[in-house]
């Protein structure tokens, strides 16, 4: 599993949440996450998650992205348990970076008291699975209430170095588990 | 999913983690996960990871015990991801009763300053994957320098049952958001 | 696995047949399968069975519709036979409603006589398995000699909610089935 | 998928249900039933369903016996749906051969009236998956109340013939279903 | 799985590649493969591998061309290795027809000294896995530098049916293989 | 996937083939194939292949052995494919070594003339896939009639290093296919 950081801003606009867009943009073989600075504006036709069909939009100024496509592992349920580790390991990289701020994880969603820090959403394509990943960088243009690496004191780029450093050693660190267990037999 | 209490101890040596055990010790039916409290001390013909079997021993005077079978989802890998999270989802429910304390997550363990809290393993059985989670309620009988709920503060009980809803309740989520999501196509 | 009894007609032209409608037409999370009547008339880009893509049309002016979709278990050979069992499971129900009436089952479609008494598709989408299953309500729109509810003397209602049952029953006791049976070896 | 009828009595005590035992018995390769009449009494150790192991035992003095081995699809899921669909596979033979009984499916059990006329089970070995059904051929041996195909006045061997090839084809018609369905978009 | 060899030539435009298309060509339904001559011309929107979509076009005047569908083994990662077996198929196949050419294999790649042989892909639909691969007849056509089977002095059509004949061959000696083989346990 | 030349000799009595021996043997973990030289006897109790149980032995004096593990992707039918393809590498090896002889494989065997030159099976463990294949290094101790790499002037060392080089580059290619291909739509 490969991760890049891309110093150049990309406008997200749901569209980059397609199958081969990693290889395409950053010339990536295989499985990789990439980690990048831009607006966010979710086009309705690229919205993924049916709850958020007719809601209020999926918006902000600056968010951080993450993109992550998996080509060995394209079970959707399995994409959505590592959405849930991904959650999990962002807000232990946020309170290594802010270890004063409260952040709470519902779901896939980070929160900071009343403000939500980040979006999220895992996906199929017919090769592979898909997981988008976003943390506020600074207030506005959203249309919620949020919170912002801004407002924590977080710095964008050492933040998002940490976040993919996390993601692929714990990859690492569970293909290797898997492969040092033992099978256990019938209680009776 | 269901999720069961046992105010029973149990001391655990390794074939709790069997297939069907939670159906027969405690009549559960289907994926399950059960607390209770017990000595622990594997045999070594039950441990799991084999990275333990030449290690000093899987031993403690009493810890806070889950085992969780699924026969829905019984690949090695999903169960890896699924232990995982569940580590992930133990240290936030740590943090909530005790929120001054700072723990740690490496992998599946858990860690306060350099005390170990916690065991694990992930791995199957020819119907089921099988996740042992373990957390020292009190100090002693570990080869190792160990933290346990006692230091922290923490209450055995409540803390197992937010643990279980916990799982249970992120587990309905995981499968609903499965069920809410559309594909994704090609980027070019 | 959910059930809905929808008592408003729906006129059902294959676009039922897509993934999310369950969810977005009854809101259902998850698997589930609802039952209404209403006019068939599939539009041919909507003809899931290319063996009917050059027949005489899918067509009868009330049917009792089935629309199952399953997003845990998505493969298309289980769904095959799932759509089996529910013929199975049809002919069962017929046979409780009827009992004077000698209904016969080939493959996935009822025959009262020389009347077709059912027509039925198992197929998939990028997320989900689903089934479509129909029994004609009463004679007439349909372009082959057909049997219906109405000739047999079933009350459509109680039918379809007798239907709903066995298929939820059956499914819980696969579920329950599937965890409780242990593995075996070799002969040798 | 190959089918056998053995002429010669077998005596079934539950090691039958093994990996690659038609093969040695039979030399069939490869997803095989076989059909053979036989005593039936299943050693403790044999039992593969749970729920049979604290009960009255197994056993009857003379019943038809299928075996059913897949290597192509070797879930433990579909084989209980296979088992299932097999229970009303074998149900509709019997209506065939006695149009007058009434015999009740409830689940991979048929019953005629308050006597058992079969028992079945379905597993899984790590190299394929298994599935026992066996029908009653005269009373005797039972440890509860049972029907048997002498009852019915049904000649096992017609029988049994007839029920191998309601399987071979409809395995066949499934695989051929398969292979004919386009796959469908989402409703929105 | 069915093998055709079909004496029209047919102009191949990668449109070919799709699900169904042997069953609505052909007639056959289920697995099979097909051979036939054609001009080839893959037009940009059919082009599978991204890897060619900005190269100098896949063309020849004259292929001997092979479609191969699989609905029971969908999965890309399976059909890609089918795929590199296919390759050593066709390149064991041209050394029986021309034994002393030195014919190399490079992946899915087949070269007479720098000529370029042969083209293929590997691909999947919702449905079913796609393979074709394609052998030059005569010079002619291509946009890079090529070998023929005219260059070779082999036949055609006994070529194509020594290559169907291999495929089917190899497939059912590898589903009997593995109906053969007995599971292995830990070493310690 | 990781490779390992093993300098030492090893004699393979078939126990050799069980999971996590390249783990404990050579340390590595995750997907990996060794190759060292040694005597070859296979137990019985070790045999995998039920075609060779009452056959003649499996015995050599002296083979290069292959012994290949993957955790990552445990499918039987896979395996059986990588192994063929394994086949198919070796074979090419062979003609790169020794260019003037005539080397034939029939599915998984190696034959110069009448000579046996290698063995092999797939087969799978509760957590793994597992592939032995072995190549004769000098005539004598076999009980059918062998070629051997001495006799065909191939040095083990360079010979078997090549293979695994070539395993290893192929497997990477695979995986690199896999995620550069578009998936396709249907024919009609």
């Amino acid at each position: 599993m490969q991760a890049r950081w891309c110093d150049e801003p990309i406008d997200y606009d749901g569209s980059q949440l397609r199958a081969h867009w990693l290889l395409q943009r950053f010339g990536v073989t295989g499985d990789a996450i990439a980690a990048f600075r831009g607006r966010c504006d979710v086009r309705t036709d690229e919205v993924a998650d049916l709850a958020d069909l007719d809601g209020p939009g999926i918006r902000a100024d600056e968010m951080l992205h993450f993109v992550w496509e998996s080509f060995a592992d394209a079970d959707l349920l399995l994409a959505t348990h590592r959405q849930r580790l991904l959650a999990a390991q962002v807000r232990e990289v946020v309170q290594q970076f802010a270890p004063t701020v409260e952040v709470a994880r519902t779901g896939d969603d980070l929160y900071v008291g009343a403000g939500k820090l980040s979006i999220s959403i895992a996906t199929v394509t017919p090769v592979s699975a898909l997981i988008h990943f976003a943390v506020n960088v600074r207030p506005g243009g959203a249309p919620v209430s949020i919170a912002s690496l801004e407002q924590l004191g977080v710095d964008v780029e050492p933040f998002a170095r940490a976040v993919l450093d996390r993601v692929v050693d714990e990859q690492r660190s569970i293909v290797e588990a898997r492969a040092k267990v033992r099978p256990k037999g019938e209680w009776r």
